[in-house]
């Protein structure tokens, strides 16, 4: 674990670098947009999206300039839907990461361009051909971020937990809604790495398949933090589920059951490495710090 | 002029099918997502980014289904541009095309969730091998779309007309405003008709530049209306950039001069088509409607 920490801070300042010069500011009518795109990718959280694409693409032997292109494009998506879902609108939320939310430190206008552009350059960094010199491999990735992210996916997850609150979902309906919301993305972390690795379709579809139960354990232990840590743990307001009325792993399973569900689902994640070797060690501690987390 | 109006129907109808296959309704808890990205992308508009899309295409041979993906994708863009700037905290705007907005139709957050996954929906589209068999053309149209709609194109110009308001601009910065708000994207519309048709690179820019001098003549044309249009002929409310202190051409030129400058810049619009024949004679009627339209 003590290596798998220093392994996220190296590639969390690699990403913080990468995205800092992808967003350089400017100046002009639209500096205020740039400033709340930096501002809400810059400085912070636990990169765990862009991470995987790095350390995935990394087992594939991709060069880390490449690699952490595409780690910023993800991270930039996660961060525009951080944006938007902050919005009074949307969950209404006034603290990201312990410092005022997008709209809180400018305003709504400024936060709803910003997400929109975070997205539109997510998109754009993936078809430069500094993200790779075959086209082919850059549509793949424009593709599955695609498929991760919208109606089907990031936002059709997004809409379900809004339609769901207020009243009870089954376990079912709540593993849908999470598979959707965050699994996709995190899903799609991994398999990125993959496709700039150019790895034969067996062997992508591992990695995936690993993504996808990892972001399951990842959400089901955020269950748990959420209905257990404080606010100060969190760096943002503890309890808002329950307050909100959403139905949670907690309130399914309770959170001793919920602990649980996060560790079958991590051993299950763990599985999928199965075909690997020792290089993959620390995609399987990745694994154990997700359901072990304080904040 | 009347053999445009029935292109220009013509186009609209296949466009207006185009979308609805690709959006088709779906149930569970993301239907109401859906919903609101079928109310916000069909039943109208005058689809001047799609024609523009499958007019060029068609210049170069290019088959129908891939120009109306193309052109289904860019109104599905325009469409997410228009959602949120509706919005309260944007333009708050209760009426679109006569109808209710979306976030009156339907809420805020289904509106902003609506706008996200239009926009997703759009470069999905251009990514798909349905769109082009050729990657590489595929990627061409994602960096083209992503450039023209990002914080150094549309959003960037939504960005500046917000920080505008109030305050005076000078013509250079209106203009400057307009080439980013709506001039990146019509310029694209026609550009991507040519990438589609593989152009060669001089031919392509003639078109490119076609395009961006058609947006321009458009917005001036766009100014006068507001200023001298009802808002039954409009469609929505009118007399708006006044009231919301908005510096434009009217405001700047008058408006006979304001529509001297449109006439001026249709005139540039169409010297650019000099290389072509009578194949371009659609896209030359283009420039006049757009000008001379009363909604």
């Amino acid at each position: 674990m003590v290596r798998l920490r220093a392994s996220l801070a190296t590639r969390a300042e690699a990403i913080e670098h990468a995205i800092d010069r992808l967003l350089a500011p400017v100046k002009g009518g639209e500096a205020r947009l740039i400033d709340a795109m930096r501002y809400a990718t810059l400085g912070g959280g636990k990169r765990l999206r862009g991470y995987l694409v790095a350390e995935v693409a990394s087992m594939f032997g991709v060069d880390g300039a490449a690699a952490y292109r595409v780690a910023a494009s993800v991270e930039m998506l996660h961060a525009y839907s951080l944006v938007h879902d902050d919005l009074p609108a949307m969950d209404d939320d006034d603290l990201r990461r312990g410092q005022p939310s997008t709209h809180r430190k400018f305003d709504e206008a400024t936060a709803i361009l910003a997400g929109d552009a975070l997205q539109t350059m997510s998109f754009g960094i993936l078809a430069d051909p500094a993200t790779h010199s075959d086209a082919g491999v850059r549509i793949e990735l424009v593709t599955a971020l695609a498929a991760a992210s919208g109606a089907a996916g990031m936002v059709g997850g997004q809409m379900i937990d809004m339609e769901g609150e207020g009243r009870s979902l089954s376990l079912e309906e709540v593993a849908r809604l999470h598979a959707l919301k965050t699994g996709c993305l995190i899903r799609y972390s991994a398999e990125a790495g993959a496709i700039l690795g150019q790895a034969r379709a067996d062997v992508r579809e591992r990695i995936a398949a690993y993504g996808r139960d990892l972001g399951a354990a990842f959400q089901v232990a955020d269950d748990v933090l959420d209905a257990t840590a404080s606010a100060e743990e969190l760096g943002k307001t503890a309890g808002k589920d329950e307050a909100a009325g959403k139905s949670t792993y907690v309130a399914l399973l309770g959170v001793e059951g919920a602990a649980r569900e996060a560790r079958r689902l991590a051993e299950q994640a763990k599985a999928h490495l199965d075909i690997f070797g020792s290089e993959a060690d620390r995609l399987r501690d990745l694994v154990n710090y997700v359901v072990e987390r304080r904040n």
